[in-house]
This record gives C-alpha cells, structure tokens and sequence, in this order.
C-alpha cells in the first residue's frame, strides 16, 4: 500500500507538482482509499518528508552505483555528478518544491543538511582513493567532500533559479572546470605563471 | 532609539545567545521601556530578521572596504576573505543562531539566499577584474562570484558544526587551496601531469 502510494505520489508530484497534489486525487491513482492514505501518512506535509527520505536513499544508491565498473577516480566521480544531473532533472518538481520549502524540519534535523552529510560520506572513499593514486591533490578529504556536494546542490540552485538563461549542462560543465582546476591560470595552458594564492 | 536597541541586541546575543534574549533585559540596557521597543519591533523575532537584514548590511560594507587600497586581485580576494572570516568571528553567536534557524522567511524571500545573491553580486566586479588582467582563468564571472560565496558560507556551517575539532583557520586555508586550484594535482608540483577532468 505504502509503496503503491508513494510511487502514485512521485508521479502525480512530476506531473503536476507537489502543491497541487490533492490526497484524494492520489488516493485513486493508487487504487486505494483516503482512509487507507492516513493510515500510512499523517497528512501531506508528512507525505513530503517521506518521499524526501525516500528519493535520499534512491537518490545514494544511483550516486553509488554510477562509481561501480571501474575505471579511473576522475571517469567515476565525474559519472558520479552525471547520475546527480540525471537524477534533479528526472525529478525536477519535486526538487523545486523541496527547494522553495528548504528548511523542512524532521527528528533527523532539517532535511538538506542530513541529505547533504550523507552524499559527503558517501563521497569521501572515491576522493581518498584519488589522493592514494596521486589523480588528485592530498587534501583533507573531509572538507573536499563536503565542498563538492555543498557545490553541486547550491548550483543546482542557481539553475533552478534561472534556468530560462542556463542549462543544467553549462552549470555541470562550469562545476566540473572549477572543481578540477580552481581560479587560478593553469600553468601551460595560457602561459600565466601560476601564482600562489598568497 | 532603534539604534540604541538595536547595539544593545548585538551585545546581548553575543554574550547570552539570541534565544536566552529577554525583551525586558533588552529595553533596560538600551535605556528605554519595553513598550518603546514595540514601537519599533512587532516581537522577538522581528528583532532578528532586522538584526540579520543590518547585519548584512554591515558584512557588505566591510568586505567592500576590505578590496580597496589597491594590491593585485588576488590579493584583494584574500583580504575579502579574510574580512568575511573576522566578522564571523566577531559575532559568532549571531551566525550560529542564522544557521539553526536557516529558514528565516521575509519579504525578502529566504534571508540566507538573498544575502548570499547579494553578496555574489558585490564580488563578481573583482572576479572580472581578475579574468582581465590574467590573474584569473576565464570564467562565467556570476557563476564564479556564486560558487565562491556559497563554498564560504557552507565553510562556515562545516565550522559550527564541528568546531571543536577544526578552527575556521584551519578551514579557511583549505578553502582558499581549494578555490584556487582545484582538485586536480597542480602540475609541476608533484610531477602530476594535470590530467583534464573528463
């Protein structure tokens, strides 16, 4: 029943969004009652903290399993960023509502900082295999990963703001540059000296 | 007298903490009564969202003041930085309260991303700058200015979070590694050869 209830959700929230989501509406495209849904949701509010949760975990499973198959540190982590685009554009409505309505206060604390911990702990093991291969530089891994995945969610943000002038693609390719290279000139590529930062 | 209210909340918050606040306590240190401070506030939280709005107003006047008497952009961006880091500091009870409470709701919108638009808007110009004298790589400059306040604020969240084990010091420089150069190995410095990203 949950699930039945949850996917009908997740359809009716790319479909129509979650505000006009009605409870009724969802109720028969899950082929049960209203009453069946309170048995399983204490209301709407709380139907959207559970497919939050929910799409969280979907969500780490496609992000761990784009770094499976081999390959070098930089080809999994960039088919790791991949399958976060693929995966904001797939369920674009609800990461707007979850965006507009940020702060959602659960018993794990606000749901964007927990999501976010969680992608970093994630993402940690790859970026310390980076450093052992020498692919990336030594850096405290911790930070790093915090960094990226603070990064890759305030530009899916940015594009969500203003995505009538940018595509998600500009904004990954963006990302990916100043993640690997930084601000500075890289040494060769148009003859600027490298300067240290101070 | 809302002035006078006004730096006697600063005082109080950071000695006490915005929540242990009392309005009493607040009136008789500003030197007025408690009906005088709802002249000017509709309550307590209120008297935060206004704390937070002249705050920022104070935070953007000293990192423009910190980019001017010359030196080289990047000396310029660290100075900024250094401004953003010192103000933190200086009213570290304020921020952690901001941070706890992050979805502070205006008709400005969410405060949190409407400072933090604001205070892209103010770095971009150094970024251009940067970009036309060939200290930066040549980059989307809004893009740039938006990445590098948000990395900062969420250092700043990183820090609050885990103070104890990290200073904002310690984070500080990891950050300006990171924006300056990136993830990848910084060719010559280790014999990487500075594999592109993908």
């Amino acid at each position: 029943m949950r699930v039945a209830l949850m996917e009908a959700a997740r359809r009716l929230v790319a479909d129509v969004g979650f505000p006009n989501l009605r409870i009724a509406e969802l109720a028969e495209a899950a082929g049960v009652s209203v009453g069946t849904f309170y048995l399983y949701f204490e209301g709407k509010a709380d139907l959207f903290v559970q497919l939050v949760l929910d799409d969280t975990v979907r969500l780490r499973k496609r992000l761990q399993e784009a770094v499976e198959g081999g390959g070098t540190v930089l080809e999994r982590l960039a088919r790791r960023f991949d399958a976060y685009t693929d995966f904001v554009l797939e369920n674009e409505n609800g990461f707007r509502y979850f965006r507009d309505s940020d702060a959602v206060d659960t018993n794990k604390g606000r749901l964007s900082a927990w999501a976010l911990d969680q992608h970093a702990a994630d993402l940690r093991p790859l970026l310390e295999e980076g450093m052992e291969t020498g692919e990336l530089r030594v850096m405290d891994a911790e930070l790093l990963a915090q960094a990226i995945v603070a990064l890759l969610q305030h530009f899916v943000d940015v594009w969500m703001a203003d995505s009538d002038n940018r595509s998600l693609e500009q904004i990954r390719s963006f990302s990916d540059q100043l993640i690997a290279f930084g601000i500075l000139p890289v040494p060769g590529t148009r003859g600027a000296g490298g300067e240290a930062a101070h």
